[in-house]
């Protein structure tokens, strides 16, 4: 998740656009750089890696003169992380620069389009095709030219622009992605977020979708999008630093699964095609998608249990076999590579030390590899023969929601993309397939939304020691990362178990009062699920059940009972985690745990 | 298991031989049948089923006249419960019985041999080529015809004999399966174990290999191989039955423990000839081994923790992949079956409801299935195309510790099997397994008599909360089932994690003091395990580690160390279980559980 920031007013703008930069630092970054515009001429100053690159680069900004300027911090999505992708990003003749957050999902047609009129690209970013329509649009009236652009981009985005042209003037607008205005002593300020203006105001105004700015030192105009002025209201910040960062919640964790919305829909829209999915950056053809006869899906933790529900949906909707390992099991084991195998690595971080060795382990074979990974030119996105990329944004919090969020919803469209091409779903169903996709981000929403249910039955089991998550089939999967949010953030021994296995031996710890929360979304398997709950509550269990809207009967067996909305059975994971990743936030806040940064846990486990 | 039972002497035989069977239940049988000599003739009756059914047939023994008897249990091995199939097996005019616990190996031949002089079967034991061996070299002296048959038999018996032509005597024999003599009031007894004649006596004398007795109501003679008469020594019972019941050990589960040596030699010897793998049973052709291109391992529970292990010998040894699933989850999993696929279903029982299911299921989709199970006749055994045994016996404890043992073996055997006949085994490494394999039963005994070194730790753990297993490749598969061990019957929270996962969320568990058991045989893995093991000592954990014998420089990282003789890298498993099962079984005492029958548990699982 890049962090713009922009400043224009009375003092010297670098300084201040690297401290707010460094505010931002939480987002998540691999490269960062501004343009500030000392009158005659606007300067650029980029850099891969931290900001203290940059700031050394440019003597802590006193280097670069001027009163006005953007910066902003990279987080990579198209293009890897270099000086070269790093934004500002500007026309040919450096006159009109731009920092972007967000995704244009359209860049590439943009940019062929842009080509035949002889434009040419310095990078591989989205965001360059914007520092060229501007130039290609450019109507003499920065706000018009704007509009122009606005109306041929599809994606999410804000911006912060500069128009030599326009001396003393910023502009800004947005779309789906984050942007604030700071009204401050000495100039006016942009931001994707409070954290960054704090030092210099408290005073700011959060812009609407499609809302348009222009600044100087001490004027603020807003327009809509049909170039009418509006008025827009100021607030009064009461947070303090660390609060802001985590944009008022308590903790990153729970700002990052209420980004689940937002993360997800990301990570689907550019895929979705009308009826079809399109999965641009794949670079496989349709011979090779249908020559596939085994795939591998290699992972650790929480992302390969994104690999144990996908088992179900590649081999349900695409008809291939599937077989999930753990990395550093799958290292080791001298597996026995069958033709046409494709081995399908899923990571955040895209440098988890195991899951590198799995991949390169395959390549040694001559295996195909195909990367899914949340960090773009990542070791994994580098080695891979193939990408596909999970929009999450970055991720803060220890235990991951949205990044497993996004590993789902990835691999859906890859086993409904081979789905497709191999000819084992029907036009309807993937249709009908895709309509229940693109409205899993509502749904989730609407879960989150409903959080006090969970939170209150939360409340009851902070003290629990014990507590077993079971399921068949995809719910087993997710019970599996059910069971993982809980014991990772609240050091409570929860487990996992295929609800037909309990009885062979586990089932002898359930005692009066045991916490068992069962899944049950398959409508295939819902009576053996409602004779498991029987078989755990003889023995005393407390049973928390997990069920798709409108199957009510489920509260006769189990004693409390957390509903879905419906949606494809291949899909219910996605909503299933919702009520589960609440459960264990809430359990660890109410046992007093550091829930961001749980005990003896890395982020990233780079090591083996 | 068998039970024998005999009496010769002032009263009734029969109801005396019912009372006896009566008390040799526990050890499981799935038919019965008394023979009784009245002076003239001897009659017998036999049936399928409870004891009771016999009972009825005979009026409590009562309609059978005659003051010698010998009686039979029957644990089928060869041949499915049936009356036929029930002992005691005679000669064709019945003027020699025979009753008989253990397996005759080279019961085939000797069958060939014996139809080839004319002699007519009526039953599929390997039992009935006693009674008719006993009829070919009759000589005139029963002992003398004894020893006979018994240079001419290879494998295991104890037998109980009655021939017509000497009424009031009554011989036995055994060798390799128990035999003992009782002193009474009115008459001698012969018996499998302690408790079927503690109603008559507490004087009892126990058989050694290869002794024969001769019985009268009033006489008693013991001889060696040679004809020469020797003494034998009695002693007085101070057990009460339930203990006697037991064979002098606490609980039944130590007792099993105690007889895995046994149980592995039973069911490792029949199948090695020479160096060369033979599974008789098996009735697969060489040419559908080599078509095999895919293994499906089935099970529940400890079962499936067997598949676990085997995953990687099937893999190693006969490069065949193979994909371990439960059966409660395979069953409802719509697998995707390419050709050339074998399922493997592994069950003690045979009754296993999941695991039926899903043999059906691979039957339904013309995927031939075998069975390895431990009971013969079960459903699964008649069901599966191809059947192999473990010859455990029967196992009365709950928490399964020989039939596991034995279906390690099993597999073993059959992945050896697999990979003679596939050729991916030079003659020298099948040569150097085999002796490998032949050394398991001393190296378990030998570790079973170590026992005092866990006992002694284990007592310090009996008030542990949660206890961690780990280990890598096929060491994490037997980290599974010492974790299960643990649990089943002590109630502690254990779980079993490759150990290269748990830094991916578990590891927030550890805590000081927390118990972890790792396991460490293979070689190619040592140098990862004690990183593993550094990284939770680091946060503050005891280390049990599992190791192989010389591997001393683990004690600089681990906190206490158990040794485990030499073997193939692939046989481990049947090594590290033994003190992982005694450190269960300890645990559990110390806490005061009941570890023959653990709450919520049963022992067969014939329930979804």
């Amino acid at each position: 998740m890049c962090g713009i920031v922009g400043y224009t007013g009375d003092e010297q703008a670098a300084p201040i656009l690297l401290d707010g930069l460094e505010k931002l630092e939480y987002r998540g970054y691999d490269s960062a750089g501004i343009a500030v515009f000392d009158g005659e001429k606007i300067h650029m100053a980029k850099a891969a890696g931290r900001l203290k690159v940059l700031s050394e680069l440019t003597h802590d900004g006193k280097e670069l003169p001027g009163f006005i300027g953007i910066g902003h911090t990279r987080w990579a999505t198209h293009g890897a992380p270099s000086d070269t992708n790093a934004h500002p990003h500007c026309n040919k003749d450096q006159s009109i620069v731009v920092v972007h957050n967000g995704i244009i999902e359209n860049y590439l047609k943009l940019r062929k389009k842009l080509e035949s009129k002889g434009y040419e690209f310095r990078s591989e970013t989205d965001t360059e095709v914007l520092a060229h329509l501007l130039d290609y649009y450019y109507t003499g009236d920065p706000v018009s030219t704007i509009i122009k652009v606005m109306h041929r981009v599809e994606g999410s985005y804000a911006l912060g622009i500069l128009f030599e042209k326009h001396p003393g003037e910023m502009y800004a607008v947005r779309k789906d992605s984050p942007l604030i205005v700071g009204k401050a002593q000495n100039g006016n300020l942009i931001a994707s977020d409070v954290p960054a203006v704090l030092k210099y105001t408290r005073e700011v105004c959060f812009i609407e979708n499609e809302e348009i700015v222009k600044l100087t030192g001490n004027e603020m105009h807003f327009y809509n999008v049909d170039e009418e002025e509006i008025t827009k209201e100021f607030q009064t910040i009461a947070w303090d630093v660390s609060a802001a960062e985590k944009g008022g919640y308590e903790h990153f964790m729970l700002k990052e699964m209420y980004e689940q919305p937002k993360a997800v829909s990301d990570t689907l829209s550019p895929r979705i095609k009308g009826n079809r999915i399109v999965i641009e950056e794949l670079g496989m053809s349709d011979e090779e998608i249908r020559s596939i006869r085994k795939i591998y899906i290699i992972a650790c933790g929480s992302a390969f249990h994104s690999g144990m529900t996908n088992k179900y949906v590649f081999e349900g909707l695409a008809r291939i076999p599937v077989e999930v390992d753990l990395a550093s099991e799958f290292r080791y084991r001298d597996p026995i590579f069958e033709p046409d195998t494709l081995v399908i690595i899923v990571s955040q971080s895209g440098e988890t030390a195991d899951s590198l060795a799995a991949l390169r382990e395959a390549k040694a074979h001559g295996v195909p590899v195909l990367g899914i990974v949340n960090v773009v030119g990542s070791s994994i996105a580098r080695e891979a023969d193939h990408v596909m990329y999970t929009w999450a944004g970055p991720e803060i919090a220890v235990a991951t929601t949205k990044a497993y969020s996004t590993q789902l919803i990835a691999q859906y469209l890859l086993a409904l993309k081979f789905a497709q091409v191999r000819g084992t779903v029907t036009d309807e169903e993937l249709e009908e397939m895709i309509q229940d996709l693109k409205e899993l981000p509502d749904q989730i929403e609407m879960l989150l939304n409903n959080k006090e249910k969970i939170q209150h039955f939360a409340n009851r089991y902070i003290a629990a020691r014990d507590v077993f998550f079971i399921g068949r089939g995809i719910d087993y999967a997710i019970s599996m990362e059910g069971s993982l949010k809980l014991k990772e953030i609240s050091y409570i021994h929860s487990e996992a178990y295929a609800a037909g296995e309990l009885k062979h031996g586990t089932i002898s710890l359930i005692e009066d009062g045991t916490l068992v929360a069962a899944v049950l979304t398959q409508e295939s398997l819902y009576k053996k699920m409602i004779s498991n709950i029987e078989e755990v509550r003889t023995r005393g269990a407390f049973v928390l059940a997990v069920t798709n809207v409108g199957n009510h009967e489920v509260e006769k067996t189990a004693d409390y009972v957390i509903y879905i909305p419906k949606t494809n059975r291949y899909f219910t994971n996605s909503l299933a985690i919702i009520p589960l990743q609440l459960f264990g936030y809430y359990v660890a806040i109410g046992k007093g745990c550091d829930v961001d940064k749980p005990r003896n846990l890395a982020k990233s486990v780079t090591v083996e």
